[in-house]
């Protein structure tokens, strides 16, 4: 049997054909033209499931299940999308779309989901049966596998760890609320605070690294001058990796992993990220006397994607 | 079958003979007499559900196992309690001295999980196969069953909900972090802020209900004067509500539970605290269209205990 997986993002709709194992078989993508609203683009990501299927060498009769990852949340009792901020969506009928391009079963949760079931398959999670995998990125996303399976909740709503309150009458976030995990442990958070720091020192060595325009200050910036050995990014990725421990400790104290798998932008730090977060950490949880979670960063990159919704239905 | 079901505190050993549908048959208790060393402590609790099984009419032979509900944690690989503050014990092998005394299987987790087991056998969250219940005493324990089960994470830390931190920086705690949220959701801190307040208002009413002697203050004279219209104390009583629902949001956002049972001192505020809580949650939630957690009050009361550790094995 094959699965089809399908990665929907505000800017393309990525699908692949995977086996039983999680290796695509055959990939592609479309641009997702969020401005002709649902129906099109559901159209097209049943429409480009299909296609290779067929150019795999297969049939639709082959296909066990569609596994579409959103960034954002299906109800699992109506089997509607209430809202998704980055592809306009508004309680989105996304099931009872699909259905009418496909008969086989479709799944759908959320891509950060998607992307730690695609670790626990495949990647740096494979080997145990609890992990969390983080997204770092614009925003912080989760995906939680327990006892060996994708952890939602039963209303679907579990894993929005980025939303977590961590710092009461902090950052404001998005969400209207204030101190949301996410606003530290962003990547956002690591150019907002950059910017607030070369605004306040306009000769610093980062107002210089971009040529003295702060909106050019990305996470990566800030991450290269602390490597370098700048001491004003050190202490703004070392403040950056104190919030993100505080986050883990919480995600310790709740899920206990066994493995936190880092990705998205920020991971991509790699070792210096990783070699932080392993020196503060131990310092910030609670049982010092009891093994915990280790911290790796996540190996499948961004076919994580594809290869987790395709598994969804596994 | 039967179980013997033990609930050790700092103060007394509880235990009962519990059928197979969570009901008490026998119960008793002695002293814990903590002075004594683990090993006098441990053979008593042995000798005390020996002792009821037998006054109950039954025989050893009729034991499927024993559960006993520690202020701590046991580490499921080595079958040792690491620590446990509350009864002076440091790397304790609980398993190897309870098999001195009987040859039963032997169950140990955390009295605050026991409780939810319980919760979840015969009380308010026997209706659904997610639910948390949380203690809101000293500290905030809590316990956790997901998808039918009790879920102490693979290392056995999961569910140390009362050491998430909510307000980074905030008051100092007992772990050495600050801004855990149990200085700020349990009967502890609705007595800290309310002595805060008195002292700084000496002439105010909550003062006057305690003869001018802050050590008076307990959390139920806060909250009895808030139900009685004192603005000072239903300010406190607010404050307080936030910060628990400041937590709620949390768990919601990682466990996603069907229900929330609130139980331990403060609880006792009854439909009071329950009203609080349910008119100040929907605008802490972080995905308002979707249905999440109903927030009730704990059921089992201090039975809790002994039928939750007796149905650990069950």
């Amino acid at each position: 049997m094959i699965y089809i997986g399908i990665d929907v993002g505000g800017t393309t709709i990525k699908a692949g054909v995977v086996d039983e194992n999680g290796r695509i078989l055959l990939k592609d993508s479309v641009a997702t033209g969020m401005e002709r609203g649902y129906g099109p683009m559901i159209r097209d990501m049943a429409e480009l499931g299909i296609r290779l299927v067929e150019q795999s060498g297969h049939t639709m009769d082959e296909v066990k299940s569609i596994g579409i990852g959103i960034p954002g949340i299906m109800n699992p009792k109506t089997g509607r999308v209430p809202f998704c901020t980055n592809l306009a969506w508004h309680d989105v009928p996304i099931l009872d779309e699909m259905a009418k391009y496909v008969s086989v079963p479709v799944y759908v949760d959320n891509d950060a989901t998607a992307a730690g079931l695609a670790e626990h398959v495949g990647g740096v999670s494979s080997t145990v049966e609890n992990s969390v995998f983080i997204t770092l990125g614009t925003g912080v996303g989760g995906g939680v596998m327990l006892n060996g399976k994708v952890f939602s909740g039963p209303h679907g709503v579990a894993s929005e760890i980025g939303h977590m309150i961590t710092v009461d009458g902090g950052e404001p976030c998005s969400c209207g609320k204030r101190g949301c995990w996410e606003r530290y442990a962003s990547a956002t958070a690591l150019i907002r605070e950059g910017r607030r720091f070369a605004e306040a020192h306009p000769d610093c060595p980062l107002m210089k690294a971009v040529d003295g325009d702060p909106e050019k200050i990305t996470a990566k910036v800030v991450i290269d001058l602390a490597k370098a050995g700048d001491p004003d990014c050190a202490k703004l990725f070392d403040n950056y990796v104190y919030h993100l421990c505080v986050g883990l400790r919480n995600i310790i104290n709740l899920y206990d992993p066994e493995i936190i798998a880092l990705g998205g932008g920020v991971s991509h730090a790699g070792q210096f990220l990783l070699d932080a977060v392993r020196a503060k950490l131990p310092d910030m949880v609670f049982f010092k006397d009891m093994p915990y979670a280790q911290v790796e960063l996540a190996q499948m990159g961004n076919d994580a994607g594809i290869i987790g919704a395709a598994m969804l239905g596994r």
